[in-house]
């Protein structure tokens, strides 16, 4: 009999259910998703979530030692507790417990954006670097940090709320209250918002041929299209838009001095348009420069896969 | 023979090297302080050290398990190598080696904000809290993160530069290269900076008199003095400085979420007129409200003390 170990991750978003099954160096044996149906109640939800884990395990023929999953919003890790979630309208939701008591395995949970950091930094773009940032560029901006291969998730696992560091003081106001937050400047819900302003001022630019004259067609992929095109004010709105992300990657370089700070969402698709320009001005405007402990900026690559394999690598971990 | 052990702290400042030897439980023997004398090569610095050491052994009749420094700059803890130290103009200093070839016991180093934050962690205002950020309000901003108990370095540990985390972009320039750093908003010097910049737009604020008609003697403490008098243009400088203050510790308190960040450093003398409407901002703002995780905001305790109880601390930490 062999001594390998298996671990189940578990991705929970407010579309799908992620689930896998990977041996002990991340190699996945077997993955599935179906539809979450997050408006239904949660032990619903949490029901599917392990007949998941039954099932891939039987369709795999394993048992996994440990099960870790994401979940979007603020957690209490330690407790398994759901404190807020936006997403599923969830308040101190026990989902941890729950699903404990359905799984026979240990069950670990944290927020979404943790888990795909540790998703990124076991088999993605990360995996040589012990000290990471991962930044999702979505609807908001999401962050998950590593200090010395391990997760940084703040007092009560409620900090890592990079989205919401102010790089503005008294700059544009913020959902949660604050006026100049990282977010709302650096999200591709901000750079739409910054395209389209841009547009309402110059009725000639391109950008009104690429969204077929409608703003409402506008998306975070606009402007790039705007740029690969020569447009000069789509051009001015990324270089705005690329001046106050990489202010916000500044501030994290200089507060947690990573090896690396990885761009995840899907304003990281645009590449090195978008990457190169960043890199530069990290490089160039470190605290104390680049020359000790340089900082890195690099794409993610693992893209939908990184929730479900940082899952298995927290129950990996967690259990060593 | 009693099984208690002993370790020693060390601050080095630029100005005095204070040591001291403490019991495990942090209660100081003994201690002393003598002149740096920071111009001089740094193996006979380095000297001083170890002899302080010695002779406090001596006199307390203990012998100590470990050595903790703190110095200011940059510090390769790992190596015990001051990468940089502006305050000393030292670069790529191997003192950790030095002073371990002239001390028994282990050494450890780190730099004079981190080590602060673990002397007000292990005995000041910090005690009860196994999370906390130690910000020092004085010539720069300094800090110290403590999460679990633990310091937070950073990469290389050249991280934890909250000072130079910019909380507006385009803002005042500063030394680092960038713009809008905390530390120019929020140290004594910006203080200060700020005190002048409003006295001479108003030639009939009270503050003149505050400093005999003389903008040379503007310390930290005029405006403050100013506010106490009533002056309005007193009030108006710290209701300002007030404000950059807040924003960058709501920065810290959204991504670090400690259950207290303690304030230090000259400025953080003034007391309840600075602290009460800092800790009403930060309990507003900070993400997701204060119900869950709520982060208080109070005055360190320990004033010069802190580096050498640090450095007793790290020492005692590191050798558990």
């Amino acid at each position: 009999m062999s001594n390998q170990k298996y671990y189940a991750g578990i991705d929970l978003g407010g579309t799908f259910i992620k689930c896998g099954i990977a041996d002990e160096e991340g190699t996945i044996l077997i993955k599935d998703m179906i539809p979450t149906g997050k408006e239904r109640p949660y032990p619903e939800v949490a029901a599917d979530m392990a007949n998941m884990v039954k099932d891939l395990e039987a369709r795999a023929g394993v048992t996994v030692a440990g099960v870790g999953v994401g979940v979007p919003g603020v957690i209490d890790s330690a407790r398994g507790v759901i404190v807020y979630s936006c997403n599923f309208d969830w308040r101190m939701v026990p989902l941890g417990e729950t699903l404990q008591s359905l799984i026979e395995a240990p069950v670990f949970l944290t927020n979404d954006a943790n888990i795909a950091a540790l998703g990124e930094c076991y088999a993605g773009a990360g995996k040589k670097y012990k000290d990471q940032v991962f930044i999702t560029l979505g609807t908001g901006v999401g962050s998950g940090i590593i200090l010395d291969g391990k997760l940084v998730e703040g007092g009560s696992s409620a900090g890592a709320e990079i989205g919401h560091m102010s790089i503005r003081s008294k700059g544009e106001p913020c959902p949660c209250g604050r006026r100049g937050c990282f977010e709302v400047y650096a999200s591709a819900t901000a750079l739409i918002r910054q395209t389209k302003k841009a547009m309402e001022k110059d009725a000639s630019s391109t950008l009104w041929e690429i969204c077929n004259g409608d703003l409402n067609q506008v998306c975070g992929k606009t402007v790039f299209d705007g740029v690969a095109l020569g447009d000069k004010t789509a051009k001015r709105v990324l270089k705005t838009y690329i001046e106050y992300l990489s202010e916000g990657l500044l501030n994290i370089a200089n507060i947690f001095r990573p090896q690396i700070i990885l761009l995840g969402g899907g304003i990281s698709g645009a590449g090195d348009v978008l990457l190169k320009p960043v890199q530069r001005k990290v490089k160039r405007f470190v605290y104390g420069g680049s020359k000790y402990a340089p900082v890195r900026v690099e794409i993610a690559t693992l893209g939908n896969d990184a929730g479900m394999l940082g899952g298995i690598y927290l129950a990996k971990t967690k259990l060593q």
